[in-house]
């Protein structure tokens, strides 16, 4: 086993970012014995997953849900957030009684490989150096995120997942294992996402690393290291990125034209418009809690990710007689993964001759919609998972609750 | 008149903005006695516009059509660019025997007010100080620049424009012309454009000058007097708003995921895709060419702008009685400048009893199809003016062509 040396300062990373070293979370180490195998070819190791549990494993080990999350997600998915404060980022659809009922399933929600909330990223040290390994952090693939996952999976004693639940990057993931481990996932839900990143959402990614990488403070991805901080880039790129969660629709009707503390334009460059103060918060508060390196990493997965190519340039490949149960969900606001994604997906799996629901949910909440109070995806959601508990065979949520309580 | 101070070194300008002092244009310059009486309350004074013009005036003075450039555009509108040696920048619509006839009309196109191409601006000396204004420039409107605009138009001897045409930030000033000078104008054409700048185009405008706000080569705005060049932010700033001028169906056209110059990914922060590469170029070309502060003044000036505000709160009364004839242009792929949009100003045109012409063309070049090879704009542009022409009683194109040859 690799001992790994404390930095020398640990307070260089900030408060926000203590979570690196010290999660708030259970934490899986992979020591030299068990690296993480990636697909750029270079072997991670050692290499930890902090991850978060919620409710109970039954004795069958076949109730269990791994939650993906999103590009600034972690795996606080229900419960308070140990920097912010907030509430788990999906308190929404995960909890007691709640669509993902943690009466009733074992819910389980890691930290990604390139994150910075505890599993392994470019924030954590370097067991060659002693310091954060910065740029010399390998690039990562989703599917190397879910390889990392299925190491996770396998330390929990767990064979079969019930379910693989997720949204934009999260969904890319749940695809991802549905691809690569089709014995492993009884049922998937992968929720506003794509088979690909369209040339699009790469060149919104690629602006938002142009932002991080032009502040000075970055320093070649060595801030740690110079005690400097690029918080300025990255709230940059953070904006520029929360617009394309939203929608003109949501935004108009949330801010329209609207002055924030006044009648009158300034004739200034302060911020004027309510919508102006609300990007320049939504930059401020994201760099306290996340890393711009990881930033870098993490978008640069997502824009890798394309299952076509994973499986020889053809789609129809991916799924060929994948025996999950899928259940696909957009929204009709969500230009960036637009419904036609989504489509797209269950084109190629109704092809694979699987079992596969759709549901386009009316909003004007954009993107961001499958993270918000969204009532028909609750229903979808909760509907999909009972039918598959029965044909998983389950025992019933209240026959569950009663055997928890 | 004032006397301005030369800069004590141009050449911190840069090469790419020698055109602020010196420009290779026509320049109406507008001493103490003539201020430019700003929305912000100020006069701006002693100020230029720098002017191209293409064609003959005829004896009438009727033939006049006025062209507003767009926020990155300027007076080289159908000539060679003396900074980028590139064609003009609407040269598949204007010039002799094309839609907007230089042997049959008058083409008139200024610099606005803040831009960095002759025509006064932060970039500027201001004559106070014999230094750049830097952020001492007042913040403008596109009220402002129809303003001055009009100063020049009187200054030619020209009492009503037979058109005013524009796209963008073109339309708008189009839209303001009509509604400030409707005797003015005899027609109008405002292409993808809106009678207000909506949320979700502020806040791609606030993240481009976060951007550049957040280099600290920006100085405070000062950045000609201490010798530095923000163009880092500037880049940033461009390539996201790139994005907006394109469509996601042009962009996967053009680019898709292809890479760049290899087959497989670098597993690195290069620029992988083509699309990155294309990006890159986007931003860095662009601060060849353009003034940072220039950027953050015009950008300001389309979130400022609002008919309905101007009128009062009330739309419909933006446009009661005009004289003027209209002909509203969108693209159906034009996601900064929707449809709907247009349809809004064709609404209220026709609610003020106007004589109003619409077209939505189809296209999957996005909000920058009004720049491009586009035959079906060509030909609503041409049948417009030619029957704009008639109701002025302008000799028809032939016999235009022989009086001038």
């Amino acid at each position: 086993m690799v001992t790994v040396q404390p930095l020398k300062d640990e307070t260089a990373r900030g408060e926000g970012l203590r979570e690196v070293d010290h999660p708030t979370s259970q934490v899986a180490l992979f020591g030299a014995d068990r690296p993480l195998r990636l697909d750029s070819g270079v072997d991670l190791s050692p290499f930890q997953i902090a991850y978060q549990t919620y409710g109970t494993l039954n004795s069958d080990r076949t109730n269990a849900v791994l939650v993906c999350h999103a590009l600034t997600g972690d795996q606080h998915v229900a419960n308070v957030h140990p920097v912010t404060k907030k509430s788990g980022w999906w308190e929404t659809l995960i909890g007691p009684g709640k669509p993902v009922d943690t009466d009733r399933y074992y819910v389980i929600c890691a930290n990604v490989v390139g994150g910075c909330l505890g599993t392994t990223g470019p924030a954590s040290i370097n067991p060659a150096t002693g310091q954060p390994w910065g740029l010399d952090f390998p690039v990562i693939t989703v599917r190397d995120m879910v390889r990392a996952q299925a190491m996770l999976i396998d330390y929990l004693g767990i064979d079969t997942l019930f379910a693989v639940v997720g949204g934009s990057m999260g969904g890319m993931q749940v695809l991802q294992w549905a691809a690569s481990f089709p014995e492993r996932v009884f049922s998937a839900l992968p929720i506003a996402c794509a088979t690909r990143h369209s040339a699009q959402n790469i060149a919104f990614h690629e602006v938002g690393r142009q932002a991080i990488m032009a502040d000075p403070q970055w320093r070649g991805g060595r801030y740690f290291l110079e005690g400097t901080d690029p918080r300025r880039g990255l709230a940059v790129a953070r904006m520029g990125a929360h617009i394309t969660y939203l929608s003109d629709a949501a935004l108009h009707r949330k801010f329209g034209r609207k002055f924030q503390d006044r009648e009158n334009p300034s004739f200034s460059f302060d911020a004027d418009f309510e919508v102006e103060s609300y990007l320049r918060h939504q930059g401020s508060s994201f760099v306290d809690r996340f890393d711009a390196n990881s930033y870098l990493y993490l978008t640069r997965a997502m824009d890798y990710f394309d299952l076509a190519a994973d499986a020889g340039g053809a789609l129809a490949n991916a799924f060929k007689g994948t025996p999950t149960r899928f259940c696909v969900i957009s929204f009709t606001s969500d230009w960036l993964f637009p419904t036609s994604e989504s489509r797209a997906i269950v084109h190629v799996l109704n092809a694979s001759g699987a079992r596969v629901s759709f549901a386009e949910i009316v909003t004007d909440k954009g993107h961001d919609a499958f993270l918000l109070e969204e009532p028909e995806m609750f229903g979808i959601v909760r509907g999909f998972l009972e039918g598959a508990g029965k044909a998983r065979k389950l025992p019933p949520a209240a026959a569950a609750k009663a055997k928890t309580s």
